[in-house]
């Protein structure tokens, strides 16, 4: 076996990672809003003066009664949401790709004990018809019987539903009595790339018929704010009491709440998201050209170029980037709200330095 | 049924609560630590900068080579400590006023799956006998096997177990192959009464022979910065995946980690602990001489007196604070690290306005 | 320490058990039901001949519409009506002394992932004013919602419910919007004690207003034979799934209905128990002369005598029984539907020879 | 749309069924084992006369000292191996066609809290290579870690893995730590194919390596009789409390163990199953003529034809048998222990009435 071992001098790292919004910082304002709640003293778990702010503000958002729980986590909005939607004895369908069926170390099971059931999904979105397939075993006692069909949007391949794809998903869940969760640990990236306007967020939401929504924060610029949306027509079934249960509910949530008072008073959730989004594409346009790399335009604030090895390790060592699958030698690239046209420069260079 | 109605004037209500330290703000230099942290970006899920150091600094304290885990909550913390020490099959021995079993919505029995056996207990206290007479369980097949004794330093009823208390507990549950799992949620109040020391926390930790603490931050100061420590002979027991499966690993950890390297680098959290309990103290020594008031000295930031209707709601609408022995007439006051003189004064003008 | 040593001549042990009716054989009509409903193939999971005969003939005895759902054992019912009437994030009340918070080595806990409530009981028994009392949770999302109560009739101390007892239990608990589970492992012991007849059946549990009875066989001369009786209003449910869920479906289920349809077609199950019943009266007439006894009047099939040691010793030595209280000297003997005057002669000899 | 109706006089249906080896009878023999074992009392829960003959029954035909557990039923028997070999955070990966993950209504995932990580295999066998490429999770907090590898013998599909193939994955999984369970619902099949002798069994299972065995009994001619065999290694793991808490603890465990005696003696399972293979391959001879069939060789007592509807349904309706596949129109046919010259006669007429 012959190793080839690349030698070039390597320019400088960029000051910013590409390895995940989840390495980005906290935006000023959140931290703001963080030191403006923190004058007084506030009664915990939600009696305070910043939670029905911005369950009112979720609320003009979705532009219908919603349910607003604040949590830590993603992996524990998840679960709160499908504990609230799930009922006795049923599954969730969901792709293979799923961050519920694949990176979230079996939570699911072990906190709802609850069966996934995952579809084949190249591009990571779960089909109509799949939901039909997954019907039949409706009626036989030998089946966990599918009850919520959970999608992430954007999928953890970086591709987008349109409105009208989220709308027959729901449609042909209801009609089987299932209901619909999203997943949208990224959901302002979503928006961001379909519209950047609060009507897009509505279309492809609680408009197009979704029943629960895990809607991200901590990806877009905030310090470990998660929200969990139910629709209204689910009350009476002991949300408040599985927010506690699930270990999701903020003792000092003033500081969560806060945060989410800033994000939507102006939509600086979606401002975030935008210019993270803007990062990738530029971050496309400059690494497009380079002929041993194999990349697609970004729909979102990720890329999934496929890059060979030696390069690929010799440039995750330098900046540190995350495979994605892993037989097809390709990998994650990411932008964040804070990526900087300099960070980008730094990281094509790098870039250049192996394949160009 | 004649209604007694008080007429009275109240004075202004203190500006900080006495509901519980959950409501009290964060510390600037908590602040100040994320603030920091927040320079630059840095891999998520502890592969950062902070959260080396402050395990480091974990270890120091405990004078071991503790395993360290950055949680979410104190009910997340108690979970992840209680499934890493948990055997098949086996049940927590715990008191009838414990969090555990009390004030966590069943979260142990839905996320563990685990049996809570509870002791009576009228201080708040378990004692060693109680172990051994659960110990009677091991062995019948008929019984879930008590696999871990979990008690509360100080309890839920503001009581401290001593040093030799403690070191007993652990020689008998060890005795029976049981282990011990300490919830701290005020564990700093505990120290900050017995000595206000790293050695007295030592001494009444891992020195005593307890095989994991939660270790509380959030009612001493801190933003949602909660941990829990592990006895090294617990390595190799899936820890890590444990606390991604539990719901409790944040993803921006070093804004957690970061608190805890400035909280331990002068023994910030024991001055902040040391301030809520000196104010009790305060508190205390200026309600005392009411006459219709039951009322104990504090061991650490909360007091338990007893008040009868209609001064106890007429008081609590006034400045809210929590029954606790409801068929008692006993109530919670609780101090907090940044509760000032004012506050209690003022505090003690509206008791001295119902009671005096 | 001195050690008592008896040295009495013993005379021969009873050829049948004092020590459990789980010990007793199958009456010799359930076996020929069996070989009765083994003459040919019949489909499988409830799809055969004898089952809807068997669900009829409790409908009968129950005079309503009930779900019937056979299953395998005691504990596997107990589950499987508390998975049917439990909603999200609610506990079960139940007595210090209950089968499903002692005796299950905590399988409610993991396989529902359910809080029991464990409430104090010197008979046994479970008290209207214990259901207000844990009633006070609810509303507060830091304490699971008390959902069902669960009693046992007859009790785990052999004590029994007065059907104006289950009825005064069943109407506070919808009071409060809890349902009402009946432990029946020895149902039959109850109905024989308490008149004997179908009427007796209805009036202490759906007529009372129970919500879901365990209805035991094979502690009654059946051969693995349980059945869970669900009222008519839990339809919707997903009964159906939850049986097989909990693993307690058992695929050639006509032996387990062709049992019943025998015991239901003569009420033989009554009779069963009256007999044994009966053989306890006698066991305690014949043994309630012995002076250093103390052991009161059965309600049902089993005695709780206080015996010391080393007397106690002695005779479970010779012919085993189980201690009940260790620490009162209490054991339990047992009688069976085939235990014989022969049998009782036998075991009173012995207890004259150790005690006499 | 036309629809096509089938006009043809049916010949009498078969006396027993080929819907499945579950609808069949219990062989006399096992009728008189339990006969036999309800002479007198015997102590429940195993310490009776007939479950150490039955243990050290099994440790002769393992040649090793397995631990026996004997269960209700075959789902239950999956659980109670499982939760044995099971540690923290594990997956357990089996093929999209296992019972585990089909045919239990989820119940794995409820009582273990466990993920069941489903590979794709046409031929229902799992293979080393997908053990390999599971094993790339292992160290990654994000994802459940395999942990035990459950593999069905007979397959799900009727086919049957070879002692090398099994020596594979024991291999193969061991070299990452993982353990190996074999679902052996119907392992007599198995064995009865590959050889009919002890020394077959042996090969296949703790010869080769595997870690814990369900062996079938109920689908074999017995009364709701399974039994879990783990290997020595796994001692210490509480198995005894499991197999309470799962609820697979038969107090009467006589009526089990009895029959198993009588199944070891002379090895009347293997006969059994015996019996069951050869009226498949006679099945099979009668059927292969028809041309609009397709129709493969069975291995054991399952055959798979496809069949175009509308003869499926007919034939369905004049004696049932179930859909496999439905998008294929594949259907499984199943031979009985007791299925008779006679009853292949009588099932073949009705497929010429229809085919022919």
């Amino acid at each position: 076996m012959t190793t080839t071992i690349i030698v070039v001098s390597m320019p400088a790292p960029p000051q910013r990672l590409f390895a995940s919004d989840n390495a980005s910082g906290i935006h000023p304002d959140y931290l703001g809003a963080i030191a403006q709640a923190n004058v007084s003293h506030e009664l915990a778990y939600g009696d305070d003066r910043f939670t029905p702010l911005a369950v009112r503000g979720f609320s003009q958002l979705a532009d219908c009664d919603v349910d607003v729980l604040f949590t830590f986590g993603g992996t524990g909005s998840n679960i709160l949401a499908l504990a609230i939607l799930l009922d006795r004895a049923e599954s969730v369908l969901c792709t293979e790709w799923s961050h519920i069926a694949v990176d979230e170390t079996g939570a699911p099971e072990r906190i709802l004990g609850v069966k996934l059931q995952t579809v084949v999904s190249p591009d990571g979105k779960l089909r109509p018809e799949q939901i039909e397939s997954a019907a039949h075993a409706l009626g036989s006692i030998h089946h966990a019987q599918p009850g919520v069909v959970s999608i992430s949007q954007p999928t953890e391949l970086g591709t987008l539903y349109t409105v009208a794809e989220i709308e027959a998903i729901c449609q042909t869940a209801h009609q089987y009595g299932m209901r619909v969760h999203v997943d949208g640990a990224r959901i302002a990236n979503a928006v961001a790339a379909m519209g950047a306007t609060r009507d897009v967020f509505r279309a492809m939401t609680f408009a197009a018929g979704i029943d629960a929504l895990s809607f991200g924060g901590t990806k877009n610029a905030m310090l470990n704010a998660e929200a969990v949306l139910i629709a209204p027509q689910y009350r009476g079934r002991h949300a408040q009491y599985l927010h506690k249960q699930v270990t999701q509910l903020p003792s000092k949530m003033r500081f969560t709440s806060a945060q989410y008072v800033r994000a939507l008073s102006d939509d600086l959730w979606i401002s975030t998201a935008t210019a993270a989004n803007s990062s990738a594409q530029i971050l496309f346009e400059k690494t497009k050209r380079f002929e041993s790399l194999r990349i697609d335009k970004p729909a979102v604030n990720s890329l999934f170029p496929i890059i060979l090895d030696p390069a690929k390790t010799k440039l995750q060592e330098w900046s540190f980037f995350w495979d994605w699958n892993i037989d097809q030698n390709q990998v994650r690239w990411m932008t964040s709200w804070d990526t900087s046209p300099t960070d980008i420069d730094a990281f094509v260079a790098g870039v250049a330095a192996v394949l160009g």
